[in-house]
């Protein structure tokens, strides 16, 4: 299995960039939940590349097409299929990279792995595009969360090393959420948002990318979601996050800061607001043991640099088995860390959703 | 599903802190492996309570008893169950931590959970010893791999903000891997390794607790294993070290350093040597579309301090809701990064070791 | 996860009778192998309604659209998508079927599942239209298998207790199973065959149906293929064939008739024959402890009779909470099962194909 | 995989014949439910070798030692293992078995997928043995399903021919199935049984066994249990009869007879009772399209005769490559019918509580 989440909630991801389609089949979705299209295709819009100076020409629809599973409106229990045609495909583009790999692309491995016979025109099953059919389950998730009074929302936390003002871990609100995926260019900041823009433009124009940092957080969330050892929040929510094929690294509330903290400070001092209770830091991130602890759930993702860039590369040529250089043509995002915001957000939401039913089995 | 990494390999573990027995089952291991229970003994000692500044004076024989799995040194091809029974239990340390949560542990999280019928006794299922039976899984994977020519090994990169030497992600060869290892305290600079330990000492006589990084290196491993989009190497690794019940982060290669790069610095040059590809530099972390590429693999995972200190905190009673100082007694590593350590390694292994195992399905 | 075969091959199968699609994804295929979609389509037509006696008149044209996971016609790794698109419905025919359950339907079970919000159009996601998916999933799995040199086939071994010529389980060769397929109404003996479709026709004319048993054989497996025991031969074919709606039973060699024999004249007596080890009888259908033994292995499954009748029936109006006599109109087969033997050859395909895959990782 | 039977509710069997010990592993047990170990003890004992005239003189007490998962007898959430020590083995019984394989038991078969490193002693993983932790999982099962009114029970159907009087799928009561299992020889009449009891004698005077049929009745199901298609009721109980050694045809309702039905007579009519929806008939067994109608569940499970028999054999040496005479000393029961029907009922009680729990994730 490989391209497949498997939990309560079952997500399969299919499709190579310059196949008939790309698409996505959610198993185990109760019966009776609303899907709102135009919800969902407002969510995809943001995943989309678009006008901005960070993102490619390239036009892509994104019109997912609904095969199964819905029924006047409602998921009826049977399978959710939703299908992308892949129609705006320029073959020619990526005609040699089968013989010569592009550095931090998957060329090489894929070649080593399906021995010649993967599907390489524009990065195959391995394409920035496959994080299309996973919005696709992470929108729909989100809407009933958000139905459950549970928000999901991300922002850019840094671009080529600009941060942004991050969330609150404490006292973030379902509208701090909200508020950023309104822009495509989702910041909490708005001059932090426009520096990042600036420096985007300086990449482009050298011919370079940049990398980044995504901020996810969530609110409205109950105490006790999350199965420890193998299925806490933490463990789902990497799954599911390292499958955005850019990302390289993952931490939860303090993450790596916990490195310099003492336990006396990294501690979360539990207290009482009204018949709540409530923790007064949330060094943890909303997570205790693998569970919810009912604090906001807070994690960051690492985004490395589109690999794609215009500078000439060092590569070989796997026929000859000798060095040479190598020039990519072709459109590519100096930056993908705004497209990645909705796609993180869809992973976080897959797997709450997910750890949700899981915890509906629990109760007695 | 909560303690089962499911793949090639199923790892399967339980037991409480206070239960007669922990344990792991592993189901899929071939038949005719040999395992040496001597080293899988020195491995697990690794692991154990020691008499080092930087741990609990506790005893843990962390003997395990193979139940099954094995015939005549050999793997059967059945699963393999092995226990270890919980001896050394002092239960009254821990009476009233059902109503009064420890901050930083899962207790108020497993209450809001399982309703109260948790297991509370010595923290549970949640405790750093159900990583015991993540040892021995790992352990035995590591043996096989070992006889493959995939060598893992792990050091604590840093404690308390003092960084040990960084491996070279280049190259790094098995013997970097092997050595600090054969030390209770392993790192790749004994200076800096002294400076940790004094920093430890300080923790412990302020009642206080540090974390750490601890990074994990592999050498050997073929180009190939992993499978995208949610079976990647980063996705399989993640889901066994957040098993690993103080992680907070994780990051492969270059990891939230990306944040900074731009692509031209990030992407890591193929070259030939010999008929060999291999890259310049490795900031992918040997990992290129969740599958490995030859390179070394390296991840680092961020440990947090020891939630257990002996300073009074700020807690909440849950019986009658109104907050309360906790003073913690008992006996409590000041800092669990060196045990951790093999922990580190062993979810490695289990994981490359799921993918190689899958890998030979791949192969036609 | 409902409509999910997990395993080394996992088959994902999705849509409603009246739905967009219908259709399937298959995760774990090997790159590298050849897909004859000529070959497939002739297979699925043998699934097809078609002009006989024991047919509906509906048309299905039943070609499937390949969305993903093919690379000029080899498997590439990724995962396979294929869908087939519903054209030929006619929902009217069905309007009222949401309030008076059709006996031996599954209307009134899924009302209940699904709370009213099933997809209840041609019986949705329980039509047995569902099975031809399956048959791209098992048609695919044949032709990797018959290139290893494995056949799978089936006849119809009874309908309305006429009963077709069995498989010989010893000396069961490849041709006799790729015989009957070749024609429309697939029986080892034509004169058996023209005496049910003798019988069909009588039960058309009554406006009844009529059930029967399907026989399987499979050739040219190795011994070692299953894992008990969850996972041996038996469990996998087991599940895999309860998936084909109307099949009520399922027997592996001598299967029932073991409680009618003795030890002493069931087990199967070992033999050289040259150096291969044979048995002299085969009332173990070629599995020994779930695993095959090398022998033919044979099976065979009990289908109902079409539960969609001409007859009026007692049922109830679900609203009003009272009896009431129901007229079902619309096109039906009288006899399903020969259209069910392509099926129950997909299903042993993919539990024979997955379990060989599996087998792979066990060698060392 | 092999032993897993992997859903909601997750059971790992583990153990060889002659190993240290066999036993289970159930995770996805919700916490709070209390676990009666005398009424498991009572359960095991109906599985047990006893003084019978059907059973081996052999003494297994199958006393299970809980090793985790319960807190003061109620589960706590956290995986329950059990395991049952080898102490009454007589290795020396089955020496020459790695050679000279035993018609109708698994030594080929194992020899050849594990390449000779099976646990060979006492049947290793393929023993019977194995069903005691089937039981312990079942037995707990049962008393959960009990509480909320859901009884499982099973009896003798038949025995080398002769017949016991069958449940009345219709009018089955919770009485009816409690009563068989009283006995150490369950049976509905106690002259069929006394029958069957004599043929055993005479079986066992001839040096050899009988095989025969059980059938399992499930009383208080609530309509809507079973996931289609894959994880139907039928897919799910079949996945784990299967898993019983012997176990060789399974058959839902009329099954196999359906064969001779024609549809007017196999639909069961619908038909109000106060205000519940019920059938006339159950040819069904109480599942449509693989979810419960609330109808009494009814199945039939085939059991060989037991393959260890005391006459000489013609087996083969398979060091040798040729031909030989195989006499099989030790202690065998003449017919495991008896033994197996608490398994039957264990593995039926394990499938619906899984999908009794998947359930509650369906319901909104």
């Amino acid at each position: 299995m490989s391209s497949i989440y498997y939990g309560r909630l079952t997500v399969s991801i299919f499709g190579q960039s310059h196949a008939p389609a790309i698409g996505v089949t959610m198993d185990g979705l109760p019966a009776g939940e609303a899907v709102d299209l135009d919800e969902l295709q407002a969510f995809l819009a943001r995943r989309a590349p678009g006008s901005g100076v960070w993102s490619t020409t390239r036009k892509e629809g994104d019109v997912p097409e609904i095969l199964s599973g819905l029924s006047e409106g409602y998921t009826c229990g049977s399978p959710l299929t939703a299908i992308i045609r892949n129609t705006n495909t320029r073959s020619g583009d990526y005609a040699n990279l089968r013989d010569i790999p592009r550095p931090g692309h998957a060329d090489y491995t894929a070649q080593k792995k399906y021995g010649g016979f993967q599907d390489a025109a524009g990065g195959g099953h391995f394409s920035g595009r496959l994080t299309a059919p996973l919005c696709i389950a992470g929108g729909i998730c989100k809407q009933i969360l958000a139905r459950q009074g549970i928000q999901v929302g991300a922002h850019i936390a840094a671009i080529g090393g600009i941060p942004d003002r991050p969330y609150d871990p404490v006292a973030l609100q379902p509208e701090d959420l909200l508020s950023p995926g309104q822009s495509r260019f989702p910041v909490n900041d708005p001059q932090a948002g426009q520096a990042m823009q600036e420096a985007i433009a300086q990449a482009r124009a050298d011919l370079d990318s940049l990398g980044g940092v995504i901020e996810c957080g969530v609110t409205g969330l109950p105490a006790g979601l999350g199965d420890p050892m193998l299925d806490g929040m933490e463990n789902r929510i990497a799954r599911l996050i390292f499958a955005i094929p850019a990302v390289k690294g993952l931490e939860f509330g303090a993450g790596f800061a916990v490195a310099h903290l003492r336990g006396s400070e990294n501690n979360d001092p539990f207290y009482m607001e009204g018949d709540q209770v409530r923790t007064r830091t949330n060094h943890a991130g909303g997570i205790l043991g693998g569970i919810t602890s009912g604090m906001p759930l807070v994690f960051r993702a690492a985004v490395k640099p589109t690999p794609s860039i215009g500078t000439p590369q060092e590569s070989v040529s796997l026929s000859r088995g000798e060095g040479t250089t190598l020039v990519i043509k072709g459109r590519h995002d100096p930056c993908i860390v705004p497209r990645a915001v909705p796609c993180v957000e869809a992973a976080a939401a897959i797997a709450i959703y997910d750890a949700l039913l899981e915890q509906k089995e629990r109760s007695r």
